[in-house]
């Protein structure tokens, strides 16, 4: 591997290891839950936390590197058990450059109810660009073989005629949520603002049973002011 | 600008600057969420946070200083994008210095389930002189130009016939909460009740659906030994 | 003064503030909400937290000593506004030497309910013995004269056929609970419990809106293995 | 006692400490409630939390060493009011080398609910092997004699027919949860996985009455690879 590569792939999982710490300090993982990955396509690498290593211990070179295959090609610990999700994902949805996967407790809790979460308001209209979706369960042939790729898959398949760069997490039924962004800092923000989103809405179920999404153009107006070409937010 | 003016000026965005750090202190933000501001009736001058800006990077000087048209008198920056209905407020509430904004959970959940808070107890009646009320729907041509605006109209609409002094903050409908106050340091107070009014309310009709708001009396007295000429508490 | 009383009511007022800074160590109490004080039946003194002063800034001396018709004795800052409801418990309920007063949300959640908390478990029969009970609401004529001291008189009706040293607080319907104990620390310690049972109870319900109290004798051997002659827990 | 037996009860102690500070840490327990053991088959020995003293006090050689009848071997202190419920699941549970007991809000909840804590999904089957079993009621004779050591054979009876080396974890009905595990440490962590499936799963069934556990093969998949012969999880 070329100097500058390898600089890359340094960098990568600097990114990575700061992804994994940011869903621990907010709180969104306990014990060795939850994985962040970051992918880099000039190389076509991907860097992904060590399966089963307490977070606290985690250096950037514990990082796996792999290509969008699976083979390993840095990195002397086994990556993630959902390494072939993250993959999938990868592979699937242009512009993911990081995926981040939690077991937050209200985002698990719709995923266990398999409810997509109804774009509520606009602190969700912010963010998703509609309902946060459920995938459809697995079969029990895609649970006993492939288990984990065929998680990703069926993260894919419910995502026909969605754009995954506008609605950047999903909630894999009787598992949890899954968040992607543009680097792994945005996924990790995408994670903490699902399980945020998943809370204020099962507050407001509770309350109103018969809440309705929100209207078209309140959607248009809070997405479309924070990200494309017409955004007005922040200083950019 | 006379140096009087400027030094009330400094003033007035160190306290905005203040009431903007209060709320993330209190855990009422995350990210960049939310947004304070203070005006000076004096100087006919409202300051405002950025928009976008990290609050853990923002400095006195950072806060944008307007006058009540919305034309940028101070600052480098680009102010809230919601500061148009910061101004609409301060327009229209005589009294109002501060004006806070946040999507603290609770009060966004009631704010999405469209319901206005009912003065279920005294914890309530000590702040507010009756339900926290909640505006109409915009319509689809009020998003659609003008939004934050708007939302400010909807607002003073929701309060034709109520007293904005006593009743210092409101539910934007689908949207979250705005609060304001005589000063920004009461602002970002009113929001912090505000947000655990609503915690304790959605518990109470969780635990009895029935649930109605107080006797007059019990609201009078209340609000009335904290509030105006005959009020007793303190040591004032 | 004699010598001798007077180091007992320093003794006191020091006892009062560390039971006022427990309960906001604890996480029941926001700004001003909230008041502890604790009597010393052998001067007939009682000693509680100044009306609307922020905890941080509480001294020793700042407690305000009164007798049991509130009369003060020592102290130049107003009682808190809750003084009438604190002496009426004292005089009527023997052997108690404490009160906490707080808006904590759940035991807060409860009162607006107007519900009483059934013994749903063991957590509750270590400390209460049977349901918490909540006090009829206040005719409006109590509210508009004397509303803190009749506020106290509907606790003390409360437990007509009662055992106040049994069944350490109570919920004010709409208002919130008042907890009390054989000194300042051990009320403050049942007004902490009395916040962990009422959320624990407010989740039971939810889960089972049939779940009934427990059984005498389990409410009996938890009660009796703590509380009483018979008790065996502790190193006593 | 020979010097290498009293070194590994040394050891035993510390581990045991250990796990009482532990669930402190994590948030589930306060004053004075919960306890942790643990237990050396090599010796036949156990050591447990004294009864009664504050956490932040314990040292190791405060922990009460018994052997399996609660004969006292080693300590001034009098053992936890519980001793004889962990020395009955110790006695029957094969592979239990720690005990933890807390009264955790959520678990509470469900015992107290006397809902079975169905597995609804991946998060509870990474750990638990099925349901989370509540205990059947005690009889009142069973109450008033040899209360703990009742509740201890109500674990066991519940346990017929299942593997605790599986479900290491019970709700005791109207009371609150025991788990265990393979070492003081890992009892104390399933006593926090115990608390966050209660605290997911109320969620859960708030946003679907209708909720039901997962298919068996995803039950599987998920246990399987975390625990028995074919686990592929972590660095093993």
């Amino acid at each position: 591997m070329a100097y500058a590569e390898s600089m890359l792939i340094e960098q990568l999982r600097k990114e990575v290891l700061d992804a994994n710490l940011e869903i621990v300090r907010r709180g969104l993982v306990m014990y060795t839950f939850g994985n962040a990955s970051g992918y880099s396509p000039e190389e076509g690498l991907m860097a992904i936390k060590p399966s089963g290593v307490p977070f606290e211990k985690l250096r950037p070179e514990d990082m796996v590197v792999t290509d969008l295959s699976g083979r390993i090609v840095e990195g002397s610990l086994k990556p993630s058990s959902d390494v072939d999700t993250h993959l999938e994902i990868y592979r699937n949805f242009a512009g993911a450059r990081g995926v981040v996967h939690t077991h937050s407790s209200y985002a698990v809790a719709w995923a266990q109810a398999r409810r997509e979460i109804p774009c509520f308001g606009t602190t969700h209209a912010d963010y998703w660009y509609g309902s946060i979706p459920v995938t459809a369960p697995l079969a029990n042939a895609e649970i006993e073989s492939q288990y984990e790729l065929n998680t990703g898959k069926a993260i894919v398949r419910r995502f026909a005629g969605l754009d995954p760069s506008r609605l950047p997490g999903v909630l894999v039924a009787s598992h949890g949520p899954f968040a992607w962004g543009p680097s792994p800092a945005k996924a990790a923000m995408n994670a903490v603002l699902l399980e945020e989103i998943a809370k204020i809405a099962s507050v407001t179920v509770g309350l109103n049973p018969a809440a309705t999404g929100i209207e078209q153009a309140l959607l248009d107006e809070h997405f479309l002011r924070k990200h494309g070409p017409g955004a007005t937010y922040g200083q950019g």
